[in-house]
């Protein structure tokens, strides 16, 4: 993705409201290296290179770019261990390089914005509670509007054991997994294929389907299973809700969907997605979760933690193709002054009164015409154009242009400046 | 380079500072991926590979990781010439990586910060104004006391052309550009060694050790030579200097300082390098200039261009090494709330309130004792602290802790704010 400029000040702007909400919250900004070690990178994977990873040699060292922002995490706080003051609440955002991946919607580069909460030995529900308030701020900021998904793998975990599949863990979840792809029958036929008996296959899709307010989906829980892990699970997500609503979280913002599974085996507890529900098509825009050890590669402290992930390239790219990212014009300038004739430096002069009146101003000193610089000025929807010529040069009376309305004043630099911040402040409160 | 994060946060503003001058003038960003083809990032060299540049095939795609700014810039302004509008004024902030640089002081990956503007077949020099007076406007920002060296290359090839030893330009500044490393004699020495006559020679040396106010050296110069190159370099030297002082540019900000010379052939007329006075030793921390032609091997187009660039990782570095960067906590949060028993939802709720009233506050549920939560809140430097217990929780009268005074209050929610505010507006007043 290269964006042109008037979309990347959205991009940059998207960003920097991102940001603000990981700093109101506390969280300490991280930035690790692009490049990192092969065998650091690798070293979850025993050495082995994914193809979608991009690895090469330079001189006697073997490189890799990061193809996301956690094991470069599990690598600092490793490192760092004796420093860190724990819980670790750390943000990055940057960009994270994954190969062949050159279909529409999927980028070889792109941007992640990461935050995680890392415990030492042990870390409190609260942490999960945090990121997941914290999803829903940024949501708020960016003013899309969103649904987050809640579960705990336990639940799942658990009652696959009650039920007495536990041995069938992974391929259970699995089929479950894909039940919106494939439909309930063939989840069900899946299921009967696995050995999995009637009645437990009936029980474990009604399970998948919960899905709804936190209060209505924990009582239904809470007759299905006495099951040890499951209950953990089902005392952790009661702990949960009940900092939601401590947090001031908007009702109608998450839910409790037992269907969600996120499938990776690396998550142990809490898990959510957010999607927007206007956009189903979108996907999965922020998702994470609970993860019992951070970096067992690494170190043998244990370091549970918990994250939320926003794939913000794909996300800016889905709003930009439906049109969501509003209007915006070509050019951030406010106020352009076109000199006509030797008045470039008295222009500049202008300029310099308007910059620290803190108005985006620029001198179009161009070489072409003045009608050629009018029609960029409209072009770009610069709000207004002042007029510079030797005459006005002399009698300091310059002629200011509101681009919108038309109307134009010839009066002194203050009644200009008092001008534009007046229809300026009139434009933000309407 | 990777900082621990109470340093990031500083670097993170000041990059933010450094964005904020670039949009102010109107400068719109650009965000060039970090891969590029290396038929691209190798064309100015025929294809021939610098041994810093990484550089690898994946698939079918050979590829380098991008050395600097300036060529994704040409080949974008290449690529769309139809639809920009010219000037094109574009700044990007972003990594650019050179590899076997593993010296101090040197980063195998680090930011630059480049502003360019970009004409279409000619470019006043207004245009060098502006970059070298953004520079300034940066360099106020981030509070640092420097001083900008400007010249104009025309200035020494005109003089040379003028002496009869145009044949031999190249040899002459490669040895005038060591002067400050070898000194007056040794470099008097080379350019006898080269047939450069004595009395030529004199001249030259005298010529790059002209250096001071505009005025007086433009006075200077213009007795030296009647040369067309080195007239033209006078002029532009002349009407800079006209733009400078029409935009106010502090006096005491720049010099013309005939002796820097820009090692690369790249330069064509203005040029200029930043230094800190007080600190030699940082060398030139921003320097830029006038080139001709940008993207001579994408298109045909004649786009004349001027820029200026900060290596910003190294800059960083420098000010650190110095202890420059002034004093800065360990943590940004401004209030932590230390729960003691069950009361972690009730001070979820008193944090809502807090952030809601732009108090970075955040909740320390940590297992860890209430002294060890204490000595932490102490270590990091954060300026309140709330104790919520059960007996404040039932209360509603909260104890607040000021750090630095060590003043405790035991008040209402509102005064508790209002208590942080009165001394967190007094702190900035003073």
């Amino acid at each position: 993705m290269e964006l042109p400029p008037e979309k990347q000040i959205i991009f940059d702007r998207m960003l920097a409201q991102i940001r603000q909400a990981f700093n109101q919250n506390c969280f300490m900004p991280l930035d690790t290296p692009i490049l990192e070690l092969s065998e650091v990178l690798l070293a979850k994977s025993g050495g082995e290179i994914d193809k979608e990873v991009y690895h090469f040699s330079k001189g006697d060292t073997d490189v890799c770019m990061r193809y996301d922002l956690t094991v470069p995490l599990a690598r600092y706080v490793a490192m760092n261990s004796e420093s860190i003051s724990f819980p670790f609440k750390r943000y990055q955002i940057g960009k994270v390089f994954r190969g062949e991946r050159a279909q529409k919607g999927r980028f070889r580069e792109f941007y992640q914005c990461d935050a995680d909460i890392i415990g030492h030995d042990t870390l409190s529900v609260a942490a999960d509670a945090e990121c997941i308030s914290l999803a829903q701020q940024i949501f708020q900021k960016l003013n899309l509007d969103i649904l987050i998904q809640v579960s705990n793998r336990n639940i799942l975990f658990g009652y696959i054991e009650d039920l007495g599949y536990a041995h069938e863990t992974a391929a259970i979840l699995t089929i479950l997994d894909k039940i919106n792809k494939i439909g309930i029958d063939n989840a069900k036929q899946s299921l009967l294929t696995l050995q999995v008996s009637a009645q437990a296959t009936e029980k474990l899709i009604n399970m998948v389907l919960l899905n709804g307010r936190f209060e209505d989906i924990l009582t239904q829980l809470s007759q299905l299973s006495q099951n040890e892990t499951f209950s953990k699970g089902l005392t952790d997500l009661k702990e949960l809700f009940a900092y939601f609503v401590a947090m001031g979280m908007p009702e109608e913002k998450y839910v409790l969907n037992v269907g969600i599974i996120r499938g990776q085996n690396y998550y142990t507890g809490t898990i959510f997605e957010t999607i927007v529900p206007a956009h189903p098509e979108f996907g999965t825009v922020c998702a994470g979760g609970r993860y019992d050890n951070l970096a067992t590669y690494f170190t043998d402290k244990k370091l549970p933690g918990v994250g939320m992930s926003i794939g913000f390239t794909r996300l800016f790219d889905l709003l930009d193709s439906q049109n969501m990212l509003g209007n915006y014009p070509l050019s951030q300038t406010e106020l352009v002054i076109i000199p006509l004739g030797e008045t470039v430096a008295h222009s500049f002069e202008l300029a310099s009164f308007f910059k620290q009146n803190q108005i985006k101003c620029e001198v179009n000193y161009d070489a072409r015409s003045f009608k050629a610089k009018m029609r960029d000025a409209n072009k770009k929807q610069i709000p207004f154009v002042m007029i510079v010529g030797e005459d006005e040069m002399k009698s300091q009376k310059y002629s200011l242009k509101n681009m919108r309305t038309s109307d134009q004043i010839s009066e002194s630099l203050d009644t200009c400046l008092q001008y534009i911040q007046a229809s300026m402040n009139n434009e933000i409160s309407h």
